[in-house]
């Protein structure tokens, strides 16, 4: 939302791309379908149903489990079907897994891509219960013309007015990795509507978009799939023409707790002088988290967290920071650094979908000077 | 967002007005942390969790069941504290309630006041379980003084940079209406931290302010409370320094699920042409509703929907509407209308706070003349 500054930015005057700063209307509809998770819920190991960040492309599909079937095609040894129950009968894993929203961070770029208008907050952590998508396919047979997998779900829609649907694919390689799900269950209920049910794919460590909730079909191809939603949506590109770059993993990306409390509708956030304990979360989908640093001075000065270790290589590591507030007002910081040497940048990188801005969360605060001021 | 004619509007100028059309920072961090039912789940009778609205004023608490107490005290026989598990041996009762924010409709209004950007969303219909309200009253003695029952919640931030929380009063007498309960669980689940684990107020046919979460403390008082978000919050005026009138229960208003499918980013709808049957859900805190009328001229004619009874004075009535879909572009419309006479406007009454606009739904639709084009 820095406008005043994009007036002569060449770049604002791209499809897709606001050069006023007013947000639209449809991204006011899509901010109140959508939601992210409240900053407090990094609290919980396991976010709570209903606090994990939601993105849907459509509309959420009605499914009625009785009749829903996943067709498994394509260049395989033999097509298959499978019901919901045949699918709950067969061995089941369990797994925590960090997922976000490739376009977490969206609304920190300048001029502002337009899109659903994420601040920070388009993650959370699932235990999702499901079959390996590896059994599927190898219950199937897979021919050896194949190349990738496609992924077909019920989120219906137009692109451009044509009609389309959510289709995502994964290379042979990608689909056959232990951690990949085909999920039936989050946090131990089946799945909610609005995660996909009754049948979602579950990609660890990627972008939430690889992750197609309300799968129906699953097709071996022996070509790269070049749906809008693999060659146009999720890519990195700087202007329309180009090819750009798909994403695939998430990059590294930590998030606090905001401390203190906040006003009801301007959220600044007010907290008493003295120790604090700032936690937080830190993830990335490309290696183990190596350190947080955390600044109070706005990005000046860093220290590290006390990083707790990661319990799988799917999910958040927590980390805990002490800090002594003294009054007056602070731009509290926090960034990960991966093992792979991925650091959160300390500014956003424009690109035209607004995809992967995970610059350093800011969390001004204020410590009030005396107990009338908090 | 119909900025452009604000431009000499003087209550563009007030406090907590917005003047250029620009959503602020904080409302795309309100935006992000709230959310509206997506309206394809009016398809269901009882929201499903994670798809009821969800408004929270300041930080979701995060609290220790095992260490949560209720307290009941200030003008009582005797003071009394419960447990978690006292309230849940008392006889219970699950009743569904439709719930729909005082905010609804927010973003209709122009200049447009600061604060959840709803467009017309914040509604939803849960299976509350818990305890009457009046049998812990009952329980407790109100001692001839009382006049109102304060309900004070964990709830806690700043307004104006003073500490304070999220408290409301009842009347004595709204009080002990037999649908008021004190509710521990919400679609036969433990209520889910963000709708105020482990206990909330809820009372039916009131906007969503009433019914306070994560509940604490109930006390019985000589006097009207005055708290900000009694006297200041929830009320209509029309500049600051107005009394206001307070807001209690829900106007008319009427929803429809969309038809056809969207745009993802635009959410610019298509349908093929033909018969289509248009479905919705109809409430009215102050009566039942007596009819629901469609449009699809934007508003010019309209014909009546065919409404379903009531299964009860708390929860949304469905209704249906066939429409012939013909090629072009159209703006469907549905208004209810309750018993009392209440009827949703055709444009909205502003007010100072972005309350209560029932103005009527439109959803611009593109009926497509070729296959090509859906």
């Amino acid at each position: 939302m820095r406008h005043p500054s994009d007036e002569h930015d060449p770049r604002a005057e791209l499809p897709g791309v606001d050069a006023s700063g007013a947000i639209t209307p449809a991204e006011l509809q899509l901010s109140a379908r959508n939601h992210g998770l409240p900053l407090e819920a990094l609290a919980y190991d396991v976010t709570p149903a209903g606090m994990h960040y939601l993105l849907t492309h459509y509309d959420m599909p009605v499914v009625d489990p009785a009749s829903w079937r996943l067709g498994v095609g394509g260049l395989v040894g033999q097509e298959l079907t499978f019901s919901l129950e045949d699918l709950i009968a067969r061995p089941a894993v369990t797994q925590a897994v960090t997922m976000e929203c490739a376009g977490n961070g969206r609304t920190g770029m300048s001029p502002r891509p337009i899109g659903q208008p994420w601040v920070v907050e388009a993650v959370g952590t699932a235990e999702w219960t499901g079959v390996p998508l590896r059994a599927v396919l190898e219950a199937a047979g897979v021919q050896d013309a194949a190349i990738a997998v496609l992924f077909g779900s019920l989120d219906r829609g137009t692109e451009d007015g044509r009609p389309t649907s959510f289709e995502r694919s994964l290379s042979l390689a990608d689909a056959h990795r232990d951690e990949v799900l085909l999920a039936y269950a989050m946090n131990g209920q089946p799945l909610p509507p609005q995660h996909g049910f009754p049948l979602r794919l579950v990609v660890p460590g990627w972008y939430g978009m690889a992750s197609v909730k309300w799968l129906e079909r699953i097709t071996l191809i022996d070509r790269p799939f070049e749906g809008h939603h693999q060659v146009r949506g999720y890519c990195l590109r700087q202007t329309p023409d180009e090819q750009g770059e798909p994403l695939t993993r998430m990059r590294p990306r930590s998030l606090m707790t905001p401390p203190g409390v906040p006003e009801s509708t301007s959220r600044e956030r007010r907290l008493k002088p003295g120790p604090v304990t700032v936690r937080g979360r830190a993830w990335s989908g490309l290696a183990e988290i190596a350190r947080v640093e955390l600044s109070a001075d706005g990005g000046e000065s860093w220290s590290e967290a006390r990083l707790a270790p990661a319990p799988s290589p799917w999910v958040w590591q927590a980390w805990e920071w002490a800090w002594d507030a003294h009054p007056g007002t602070h731009e509290l910081c926090c960034r990960a650094t991966d093992r792979a040497g991925n650091a959160q940048p300390l500014e956003p990188t424009w690109n035209l979908g607004g995809y992967v801005n995970n610059e350093v969360q800011r969390v001004p605060v204020i410590v009030a000077r005396s107990e009338l001021d908090v």
